[in-house]
C-alpha cells in the first residue's frame, strides 16, 4: 500500500471515460465487477451494507474525487475554506465520495453541495454519513448514496479537512482516480490500475451468466447447471 | 433544566395554532428550522437519524403530547390503564411523541392507536421504538415516525408509565408543549419558549437560500456564492 | 427443546397446504398470528425488526426450509458441495429460512438462488445476512426478506454447512417444518405442532377486530371500547 | 411461562436455604451448573458477558429479589417511594437482582444501596445497568455484578418502578425465588422449580471431571479421554 | 453555548491551583461532584461507562487541555506539526483529554506522549480512544483514562488537528480551562464558570453522606432514613 | 491474497524456534512489532481492542494454529469429532488461535481444552469468543486472550467446523504458521514470509527507542526529540 501520498489534481473526464461510464451503468452491474475484482484477488471493494441510494434508480459511473470529513465541536474560524475549495476543484465525470469516520452527528452534505457538484459535472456523491434536504437533492435528480439521512447542517459539527487523498468509506479504502460504480445493490471501488482488467473480466461474465440463468429457468437442478458451467 | 416537573394538561389547538401548523408544513422544513435552532443555541433538537417515515410524504407539525413506554417482562394486572388514560387525553393539535429508551423487544404503537389519536385530532405520531400494523396505518393516512417495524403487541413486553412528562426521543429531549416537526429529513423538537424567533428566522432563511441555489445552477462557483451571501 | 436433531426430508405441499398458505396470506397477518403465538405462551416467535422484504408488497406463507449459513475466510475444496444439496432438495411450498450468524462480510443469496428455489416451487426465502442481485429477483417475482444488500459473492467468505436443521434466524429459532409467514410487518415462525390452534385463534381474532376498529373510527373512546371488547 | 404475576412476598432464608447457598458457593461453579441446566432443556439462564465482579473474589448464591429499573427524563413526585419499599423488604438471603432495559444513562446502584442490602442480609447484587461508589462498595465488601462503572445518581436519570416481578437481566428471564449464583464466569439463574435436580446434577458432574483432567494433564489425548468418559 | 472559539493560551497552575487538585483528590470523589453539578443542572458532565484507568488507583484533578484527533487514511506531510505543538504546548496543572470522535482504528496515546506530558507537569490523561505501551506507563506512574488498548502506532492511521478547543470526550462537553476529576467511578468535567460552587456543594455533601451511611450500617430502614435526612 | 488452501500440517517448533519465541517474549514487545509490520507495508496485522489477557501477565510467542468456529442451534451427531482432531493435533511451540465470527451465545475454549493444549505444547490460546472456567485456566498458568467471558458449554451452541486453515481473528487475517505474539498491548500475527525482516526492525527499533525516552524524561521538548531521532 503507497500511504504517503499528495494531493492528486486529476484531469476532466475524456469522451472515452464517458463512454466507459455509461457502459458500466448499462451493461455491467456492481455484483459482476465485485466478483470480478475477487477474481484479481482485491476482495474488499465494496462499501457496507448501510450505504444505499436516495432514489431507487440512482445508479452512476465515474471517478473518485475524494474527500475528507471530521467531527468537530466548535465553529473554526474559518470553516468553510477547505470545504469551499474540495467543491470547487470537483470535475467533470467525477464521483464525489466522503469519509465521515461513520459520523452520526453531522450531516455534511445536502442540496446546496449536491448543486455545486452536479453544476460542475460531477455523476453523483457516496457520503459515509447523514445527508439532508433530501426531497431537493432528488427534485434536482442528482443521485446520492449516503448512511443516513438527518435535518442537521455541518456548521459546529464537522468539517472538510482534506480532499484528494486515500479515504476509507464504509469500510473500504478509496483513492483518488478509483472508479466508483453504484447501482441498487450497492457501491464499488475499482483501483486504477486493474481498471481494463475488472472491465473485461466483468463483461465477459455477463454473457456467461444469462446461459445458467435460462437453464436454471427451465426447471434445472443446480447440480447440473454447475457440472455444466463451472460457476454459480 | 427544569427537571421537576408535573403533569401538565394541555389545550386543544386554536385556529391560529393550526394556521401556524399549515405554515410549518407548507413553506418550512425540517432542514431550516434545525438552522434556525443552531443560530440561537439550541443544537440537539434533531431526532437521530434511524427515525423514518412509514409513508414517503409523511410530514406534519404539531404540538408535542408526550408518552413514557418502559420495557416489561410480565403482565401488571391493569397492563391498560394508564395507556387508555394517556390516549384519550389526545388533543386536537398534538403529535404523539413515545419514548421507549430505544427498545427492540416491544411495539408500542399500531394501528388502534393510529385510530385513536387519529380520531382525537392528533396531527401524528414519533414513536422512538417498533410500530406494527403498517399496511393500516398507511390506508388510514395517519402519519408516523418511527425506528422500526416488528409484528408483536406490547402486551408483556412493555407499558406506557406517564404522559407528559419531559421524555428524550431518539437522542433530543422533547418537553409537552413543544413543536414537533417532521418531514422527510427527519423529525425536529422546537422548544415552546422559543417558537416565535425560531419561526421567524427560518421563514427568512427560505427566501434566502432561493438566490444563492439560482446563482449555483447558473454555474457559479461556491467560493462567489459565499462571498457574495456569507452563508453556505 | 428438542436439540438433538437428523436432517428431515419433508414431503412437498399438498393441495390442502396450499389453501391454507393462501388462507393465511389473503385473511390474516403476521400481527394477528404474533398475538395468536402470545396467547398459546410462544412469545419469541417474530424475527427481529431489521428483517425487510426487497419488495414492498412480498408477502408469502409456507413450510421451513431451514440452511445453516457460516463465515468462511478461505475457498475450501468443494466451496458449493452443501449448497447444491441444499437448493435442488427444496420441495414445493417451502420457504428457504437462513441463519447466518448475522454475518455482514457474505451475500450468501442471490439472483441464482432465486431462481434456482422459485424453480422448485419456493414461496419466498427469508436470509438472517445479506443479499445480492436484488434488481433482477425484483423482477423475477420471488419475494425475499432480507437484513441488508450488499454487492458481494459467497465464495470465499461463507459457506452453506448443514440444512434442515434447527437454526436461530434474526432472534427467532426455526425449525424445519414450521409454518414460515411474513408480510409488510415482519416475518413469523408458528411451531408445526401448534399451527392448527394459531390459525383458528388468529381467524377469530381478526374478524372481533374489526368491530373495535369501527367504534373508534366513530370516534369512540379507548376506555370504552376496551370495557366493552376487553381488549385492545 | 406464567406471564401474569402478583407481588410475592417471600420469606427469609432458613439455616437449610444457607447451607444449600454455602455448599454452592464452595463446591460448585456457574460452568457446571450452567451444563447442568442445559441437560435439563434450559439452556438460556446464563447472564450475558457483560456482567463482571467489582471485585475479582465475588462469589454468591441466594434467592432472587428482583428489582425492574427504567430511565426517566425528569424528577417525579416521589422519586423514591418504590426503591424504598423495594429495598427495605429486602430479606436475609436474597440476591438484588434488577433490570434496567440495559440502560447506559442511568447508575441505578451505589453504596448506599449496598449498605441497606448488606444489612438486610443479601448476599449479593446483581445489576444489568451502571453503578457507582465502587472503591466504597469494594470496602464494605458488598459483592456486586453489573455492566459497567459511571458516577452519576439515579435521581432524573431513572427510577424503580416495581420489585417481585419477572425481569429479563442480562439477556436471562429471572423470576423472585430463582437461585442466583454468581461467581468469576459469570452468573447463573435456576428456576425453582428444577433446583434440587441442577444441584444433583452439578454435584455429581464436579466429582466426574476430576477424572478427565487427571489423564489429560497426564498427557493422554482427548480422543482418548472422551471414548472413555463420554464428555468433554 | 459558545461554540466560536479561537485557541486558548492557558497558564501553569498556581499553587492555589495546585492545592485545590489536592483537595478534589483527596476529599472528594467524581460520585459527589457529579451530584453536585447536577444539582446545578449540569447533568451531562459525566464520561460514559468505556473510560477506564489504565491502573486501579490512577485519580487526578487538573485543568483541560483539549486535544482532536480524527482518523486518516494516508500519512500526509507533516503528520507531527501539530501533535509536537499541542504536547510541547502543556501546561503544570494541566490534564491531558482528547476527543477521537470514538476511533477504534488508532491508538493516538502511548508511552512516548506520556513521558512527554508527564515531565511537562501534566497530571494524568483521558484519551476516548485506543492506547498502546500500557506497562511502560504504569512504570511512569502517569495516570491514565482510557477506551481501549491496541498496538497500533497513529502515523497513517490518524493525526491531531488541532488543541486548546471546545471538544466532546465520551458522551460530554470538555472545554480547555474545565476542572477535569479521575476516580475509580470515572471522569467528570466541572465548567470552569461554576467550579466555587461545586467544590463548595461537594465538599459540604460528603461530609452529610457520613450521617446517613453510620445510620444504615447500625440497620436502619431507607424510609428512615430518608425521613430524617431528605437525601437518599 | 492465497485464498485457496488445503490443511496444513505443520512441524513441532525445533529449539532454534523455542530461541525465537523466547527473544520475542522477553526484548520485543506487540507495539514495536506493529511498528515494524506497518513500515514493510501490513497495517491490519493487530488484533482489535476487546481481545484481554486473561491474567495481567499473559505473554506468549508460537506459531499460529487456526482453529475456525461456528455458531450452530443443535447437537450434530458427532458434535466433537472435529475438535477432537483439531486439539489433539496442536504441536509444541503452537498458539491456538479461534474465529468464531465474533460469537456471543456460545464459549468455545474453556479449562479443558486449555490443559489438552497445554500438555501438548502449545504457548497460548487467542479465542475471538467467549471463555470458560477463568479461574481453572489461571491456576493451570496457561495463557489465554479473549473477547469475554460467560460460563456456557459449547454443546448445542457451536462447533469447530475446520482448522489449519487461513482465519480472521478480532479483525486480522491469520493464516496457519503466522507467529503469534500476545502481551499486555494486544496481539499481533506476523505473516511467516516477513519473519525475519520484522524481527530485525523491531529488534532494532527498541534500542532506538531508548535514546528518545532518555532525553524526553530529562525534559526535552518534543520538538527538539523529533528533529534528532527523526522519529515520534
Amino acid at each position: 500500500m503507497n500511504n504517503q501520498t499528495t494531493r492528486i489534481s486529476g484531469r476532466p473526464a475524456t469522451l472515452a471515460d464517458l463512454d466507459l461510464f455509461k457502459h458500466v451503468e448499462e451493461h455491467l452491474y456492481t455484483a459482476v465487477v465485485s466478483d470480478s475484482l475477487d477474481e484479481l484477488g482485491y476482495r474488499n471493494q465494496a462499501l457496507r451494507e448501510f450505504m444505499r441510494p436516495l432514489s431507487p434508480n440512482d445508479c452512476f459511473a465515474g471517478w473518485a474525487r475524494t474527500f475528507s470529513c471530521v467531527d468537530m465541536y466548535h465553529i473554526p474560524t474559518e470553516p468553510y475554506a477547505m470545504e469551499i475549495a474540495a467543491l470547487d476543484s470537483v470535475l467533470l465525470g467525477e464521483v464525489v465520495i466522503a469519509s465521515t469516520a461513520g459520523s452520526m452527528q453531522n450531516a455534511p452534505w445536502g442540496e446546496l453541495l449536491s448543486t455545486a457538484a452536479h453544476v460542475r459535472g460531477a455523476r453523483g456523491a457516496v457520503i459515509d454519513g447523514l445527508v439532508r434536504d433530501v426531497r431537493k437533492i432528488q427534485e434536482l435528480g442528482f443521485p446520492v448514496f449516503a448512511r443516513g439521512i438527518k435535518p442537521v447542517d455541518s456548521k459546529g459539527r464537522g468539517a472538510i479537512i482534506d480532499y484528494n487523498v486515500p479515504i476509507e468509506c464504509a469500510g473500504a479504502r478509496v483513492c483518488p482516480g478509483d472508479l466508483i460504480f453504484a447501482d441498487y445493490d450497492g457501491v464499488i471501488a475499482v483501483p486504477a490500475e486493474i481498471l481494463p482488467q475488472v472491465i473485461q473480466l466483468a463483461t465477459e461474465k455477463v454473457a456467461k451468466e444469462n446461459g445458467s440463468r435460462a437453464e436454471l429457468l427451465r426447471g434445472a437442478y443446480l447440480k447440473d447447471v454447475f457440472a455444466k458451467y463451472g460457476v454459480l
